[in-house]
């Protein structure tokens, strides 16, 4: 999977050259490439923002460093990749996004800055992408959490297949509790089912805190997942022990 | 505004020391301290995680290091700041949230990492906070997330009062389309609203193509938002020309 992240701070990518993604990157099984959009301006200062029509506060990304530095994408690898733009007025990036991308092989990753980007930009974007509703000074640490997701799901990336299947949002749930040693630390004991060595118990256990916990907190997420027999089960019990 | 944040990669931070946050840094308007959790592991080999009771894939980040590290927090400021943990479990963050937390002055936030942290941590935890429905290698991203967007509204952190209040999520609409030099780019024209100097005009077709990209994009935020009489009327004949 090859990320190339169209930016004016670079350096922040360092960020994602620690635990699995450095090792991920070491085997080559990914490659984050960030290029420095002002390296791209043909203004003699490297100028790359200029004050916005219409007047009012800040500055905006001009279009041409971005289309020169996309133009040199599609040099480069003779056709031009999938183009996302990290944006506030972007779909709102979850899960089965980081699987969408993921069959893209190859994405380009525009982050913006200032008070924007010059609106014809867009006409080589793809898609917009948010992480949510809130205000970052740039595209940037948006384009890290959705380059470390993405990343996670390369055969490779994790230490084990199996990693991953275990992760909260994979079977649509929250995670349940999870205890390591000491057994008793301040006072407070691991639950005695940990400890139990019954693996269907422990099993069981998890499933019903997991459902616990998306039922208190997150209870949409339990509409958008198919329950299985037991699922439905337990929940019934959750909901009957709550109303008592 | 000062942020603890515990962490197990806290080179990644660094990440921080760029743009308008490094401004505010020097000007000592914010200070993020990143604290490295293996520091206060007592294990002869700086271990910080085991596997976790019960089986299961991946490993557990252990109690014992983050309260000792909490410790020396409250050891050295004389009492225990408001403490988030980052986690896929928690409350999706949002704008109003960042509110919120400023007023707090100083929070500590604690990333996890691997499979999950020793549940009893949540004993000395005030707020679990997400950043949205999608897996993360580590809290690190998000709470750098958060500390963008939360030092954003400290004052002076921004060049100008009012810039930030023209932003995205500020009064509940996505932003209008934005432009700057030149006039005209590979084809694509500035409107010509924006190049009239008639600033009623060009507040109206700003606020027109807010009204317009939200109804388009983000229909719920129009739920959540008083509109103006304004707005309302706007609104009406958005819709109205949709249905033509």
């Amino acid at each position: 999977m090859k990320f190339d992240v169209l930016t004016l701070f670079p350096e922040m990518f360092e960020a994602l050259n620690h635990s699995i993604l450095k090792k991920a990157q070491e085997n080559g099984i990914i490659e984050i490439n960030p290029i420095n959009i002002r390296d791209f301006s043909n203004n003699k200062h490297k100028k790359v923002d200029d004050y916005p029509y219409g007047g009012g506060a800040g500055m905006v990304m001009q279009a041409e460093p971005i289309f020169n530095a996309v133009d040199y994408i599609i040099n480069r690898y003779g056709k031009k990749p999938y183009t996302i733009m990290m944006s506030p007025r972007g779909k709102r990036f979850e899960q089965s996004d980081a699987k969408r991308f993921l069959q893209k092989e190859h994405i380009v990753i525009l982050c913006g800055h200032y008070e924007g980007i010059d609106e014809r930009v867009l006409s080589i974007v793809d898609e917009e992408i948010s992480i949510g509703d809130f205000v970052l000074t740039g595209g940037e640490i948006a384009s890290m959490a959705i380059i470390d997701c993405i990343s996670r799901l390369v055969p490779g990336v994790l230490p084990k297949e199996e990693s991953y299947q275990d992760e909260s949002f994979y079977d649509g749930l929250l995670e349940y509790p999870q205890y390591t040693r000491p057994e008793v630390f301040r006072g407070m004991k691991v639950p005695d089912v940990l400890l139990s060595g019954h693996h269907e118990k422990i099993r069981r256990w998890r499933k019903y805190q997991s459902l616990k916990i998306t039922y208190e907190r997150r209870p949409d997420l339990l509409n958008k997942k198919k329950l299985t027999k037991e699922e439905q089960d337990m929940l019934d019990e959750i909901i009957k022990s709550k109303e008592e």
